[in-house]
């Protein structure tokens, strides 16, 4: 398959609750960016997280060739976690093209609720 | 009408719950991929969906010229089924323009949650 | 302000469920289009309405320079009714530039469920 | 980081609702505008109101460089609140790039639903 998608990904909306009604993993309030690589060529990803009062802080993710990542921001840990109840935004740049989505589980209550967006692409 | 859409989509999300709080079709958990062909001509779709570690499995969909279809991730079968929570991700290539639309209904719990984007669309 | 949008856009997801846990028309089940015409001029829209088995439906929608019209499927009724719990699609075709979104509001069940996103656009 | 973005956002579907069963800030139903400022100067940003009937009211907001400012709707009072219950759209005219997203968080059953989605940007 050819190459789909844009090397540029912004996503305005971040912020993980830090309240769950469950700890179950897969209902567990959580942020995540759904990357796509369809190519023939792994990605490199520059990963930089935007805050409303602070500098922003980078992260680094690899996405095989051929092969998706469901990232969790919860997950990332170097070179320090994201924190929980606050406004981010995050920008992903790849060496070559891939597709980024944007979903959040929301479990802070007793039932999920779920919100999902294709990223802001550009080249 | 003339056409509209492209010939390429991708959506990096895709993840069909096994748990749900009623049998009834119209709220079992599923994913949705509503695809519109509102051209003249028929849309011959290449559908492949991709995984975090193997291959991806190809699936052929058509679409009748001016209807639509809702394709419940759920429903392929040929050449296997999607497997249930696992993440997955899919592209959508077609030899008219099309226009793909991402749905999911969540019952794992009492009440029922819903996401939706419009697919990542390139010619 | 100079005009915003595109002249076509399509929403391949279309659903209306039947049930609603209320009968108050703000939390009655229903699918929206909001249109928003910035522009100086009104916008005559020709609203196509696709199906899985059968021929589009043609309506007619106005929306006056510099407003916006949340347009409620379930309240079209010329030259027929949207059917309820059946797949369809739509396409909106402009004389001027226009913003279409899409949002669902499901009620079927005690508490209600949203999905949102923005049409697809194209001149 | 070199800028991402576009320079103006259109939101077509806008609605507060009065009611929440909470009175906790991260839990009151509310609208947002999630901006991103990803680039080294500071964003100036026009934003116009629009409703069904009346004409649009104007406010003005700035977002630092490199900084994500999540704009509540509900926060809004100069020149006048946005008014509750009622159908409103959003235009965002920036002098820099930015990328906008549009979240609602709806409170008013004992349960919370969300709905978001990248604005449609347009330079």
């Amino acid at each position: 398959m050819s190459a789909i998608g844009k090397t540029k990904w912004a996503i305005p909306e971040g912020y993980i609750p830090s309240g769950s009604v469950s700890q179950d993993r897969a209902l567990l309030s959580h942020e995540t960016a759904c990357i796509l690589n369809a190519g023939d060529r792994e990605a490199n990803i520059k990963l930089s997280v935007f805050f409303a009062d602070r500098d922003p802080v980078i992260y680094s993710v690899k996405v095989p060739a051929r092969r998706t990542l469901h990232l969790r921001f919860n997950d990332l840990t170097d070179p320090e976690p994201v924190p929980l109840d606050t406004d981010y935004a995050s920008v992903f740049e790849s060496d070559v093209p891939i597709v980024v989505q944007h979903t959040r589980l929301d479990s802070r209550r007793a039932e999920i609720s779920l919100l999902s967006t294709i990223a802001f692409g550009q080249d």
